[in-house]
């Protein structure tokens, strides 16, 4: 595609978009498709020869309309919100159009300097030490993995050069809780330690890790010979935003050695707000801390920030050194290659750089504290409705729901729950994720894509209690 | 930011885009900064209000040209090709836009069923039997680090639910080449095998791994109670492009109970050519290959086509089920998330379905066969010319070099090849990188950008000459 091809279709394409999230909010919210659906559209091989692109993307693009789930839609309540800020998108598009392979500084290094600069703003937003560098990462599962593989080489003193986990050492050990993201025990898994070598401590009635037991359970670890090595503490879990006391687990984690990583992938982005740092009470502590900027924040999917105190310990527990990728500002510069997993890297800076710079710092403050006092309304609505319960006291955007009618069994409160759920999700009047909360079945209601305004929120509230109270007459 | 306001700038940085492409083969090739450079011209902190877009990016825009290695430069010949070819932007500018985020089927199945179609589509291309599925990961560092963990997985028969590698069982061992990407040892360390459980196999006077070496490595293995678990094969080296005997590691990973990992990350692309099949042979009793679609092939950056012949077994070792990630669907469709590390993921198949519609399968073809024709050409100057070496007769479009005048020591010779590598790139008229080969220091020639053309490679050779005969005079 040459230039001038690439401008004229870039026009309509970026038209195209701009289309799709003007009428985003008149679509239903859920696909309208089946499995199989897309695929049975699409043709059995690719083209042989160059095809009219224009007339190529009319097909797929309405493909596009049907076929996916509205995350960007202001009755999007699912997961957690993954906002993809239109700056951020034009940020994105520099990037791909600049083609630039970060791999290390000499390859790009506005790529490299870029982001350290930016993780350095976003650090001090968040009201992290000077003592912390960032990085982007893609996703928090991978920060995750990267933070238990750099404690794993701590503890074991960089078993890595030597036989690793194989070595016959005393095991290693790594605690989370019950209320962990499931990328936790994947991460111990695939870093090795085995599931019998991760202890997953129980919560207490505000779904938030139970530190008298983490302590118990680090001390039964050591009196048998085990050696804790990591403990995973997070600050707004995702079943219900709940927060681990960090505090009381940085001390442990600082008395037993251990290496502390906070999960506050989606949460953390309420360190923006001077009035909730409290929450945070302890986070300094961390070695290591995870948040997504592609979520709640805004930048378009994917920019995970991952900060430590231990740069040149990450690095050399990360680094390669072959000949084909040393320069000579290797001592000079920083090579984020030696940061993470990948050796190749986008410009990811560059998202997070406009979205600052189009919503500016104070714009994205006013846009978390609206969503926060949605999700408060939401949750004074009910509080005050009889047969609707509150799960637990929100503590940030996330309202965690149940509708239990008078005289259902447990069995059939967890059947209605997702019953009626599913049928707000069917209605493409909105979208929802039920959980499974201690046994329970609820809904989540996650506040807080761009567009969500409170009449979007009333409209939601109304939707659920003619769904649920229906169902249940 | 509205889509009206979207609108506008969308179009302004689609021009610029153009405008940067088409002057980007009259700018140095190299960067023209220092380290710190770019830092020294941002502010402090990040703006608190809202900013004029257009204006903050016509500063950070002259940042991005003089601070940048021009990757998609016609003179571009360093490390391999990382092509971005402009339809590929478009489709990853649609992607960024819808805001899609894949963690399964239901959260966008267009997403989930574009990724499998075009997979299938490319492997097929690539000539890879339909008993392989295929996913997109990142990078191939990823990739590798994927494969080899699920062979640990295979191997150990499901550690990881117990004891993972701290169960004390027998050492298991991972093979590769002496020329193999750093990758592969980074990812054996990463997934906890330890460096002496990684056996690294000398190669042969081509640079290729010498297959009766890894035969006598792995009995050595057996007789000394170790586990055979996993080798990685190279189809074209960083280094010099070198091929692994594919076959006869492929009957010694069956034979043995190895996973053999392809790592074609690069030459993988030549795959598409039938004619250039035949070097493969053996590749199809792979139990997992790894192809970059954003090195030679041209989408760009992030699109690594990984494929495995173990489906099942790699949802297996990945997959999670927490309540909060199930859907009505999961028994009946494809969920990405169990198949790599992320548990998010981009709408990355819409770079690759642009690209193939807008070059169409033959345009990639004749592309490719171009850039072998130029290396080959470049090949016969180097061999025809007295003091210049070809390293080794090239496979690809990788042409390795060196220049040795008479007189010269080993020692000399490795400087001045060293010099005039950096007198090339210092000059900003084009962009090599030497590499360490066998004790010696090489010049690598990479040729593959999309708008490199014999002319190129010409003025090239010219340059080379220029520097490295005017400096050992």
């Amino acid at each position: 595609m040459t230039p001038e091809e690439f401008r004229r279709f870039g026009h309509e394409l970026i038209d195209w978009i701009a289309d799709f999230r003007t009428h985003e909010r008149e679509r239903p919210v859920v696909a309208g498709v089946q499995p199989g659906d897309i695929r049975s559209r699409l043709p059995a091989s690719p083209p042989q020869q160059p095809q009219d692109l224009r007339r190529a993307f009319a097909e797929l693009g309405s493909l596009l309309e049907t076929g996916t789930l509205k995350w960007q839609h202001p009755r999007f309540f699912g997961y957690f919100p993954a906002n993809a800020e239109l700056s951020s998108v034009l940020g994105d598009l520099v990037s791909s159009g600049l083609g630039q392979l970060g791999l290390n500084w000499e390859a790009s290094p506005a790529l490299t300097e870029l982001e350290e600069h930016t993780l350095d703003w976003m650090r001090e937003l968040f009201g992290l030490p000077a003592t912390f560098s960032g990085v982007i990462q893609d996703t928090a599962s991978t920060s995750t993995l990267i933070a238990l593989i750099t404690a794993r080489e701590r503890t074991s003193e960089y078993a890595q050069y030597g036989g690793g986990l194989q070595a016959g050492n005393d095991p290693l050990i790594v605690y989370c809780s019950e209320q962990s993201h499931s990328s936790v025990l994947k991460a111990a898994l695939l870093a090795g330690f085995g599931h019998s070598n991760v202890r997953v401590i129980e919560t207490d009635d505000r779904f938030a890790m139970r530190a008298e037991l983490l302590e118990a359970a680090i001390r039964d670890d050591e009196r048998a010979g085990r050696v804790p090595c990591a403990v995973v503490a997070t600050f707004g879990t995702t079943g219900t935003t709940a927060i681990d006391p960090l505090d009381d687990i940085a001390g442990l984690a600082r008395a037993h050695g251990l290496w502390l990583h906070v999960d506050a992938a989606m949460a953390g982005a309420a360190l923006m707000l001077p009035e909730r740092r409290p929450l945070a009470h302890g986070i300094e502590a961390a070695d290591s801390v995870v948040i997504n900027a592609h979520k709640w924040i805004g930048a378009v999917f994917d920019c995970s920030l991952f900060f430590t105190r231990h740069r040149d310990h990450l690095v050399r527990v990360m680094s390669t050194n072959p000949s084909y990728l040393r320069t000579a500002m290797d001592e000079r510069a920083t090579n984020y290659r030696d940061w993470g997993i990948a050796l190749g890297r986008r410009f990811r800076a560059l998202k997070l750089w406009f979205l600052l710079y189009s919503e500016g710092v104070e714009g994205i403050r006013s846009r978390l504290r609206r969503d926060l006092n949605n999700a408060a309304w939401l949750a004074q609505q009910v509080a005050a409705t009889s047969d609707w319960e509150l799960v637990t006291t929100p503590q940030f955007q996330t309202v965690c729901v149940r509708h239990v009618a008078p005289g259902m069994s447990a069995d059939e409160a967890n059947a209605h729950n997702r019953s009626w759920v599913a049928k707000v999700n069917g209605s493409g009047g909105a979208f929802l994720t039920p959980a499974l909360i201690d046994g329970s079945w609820i809904a989540r209601v996650s506040i807080g894509s761009l567009t969500t305004e409170l009449e979007d929120v009333r409209e939601l509230w109304q939707l659920m209690r003619r769904e649920a109270e229906g169902a249940a007459r």
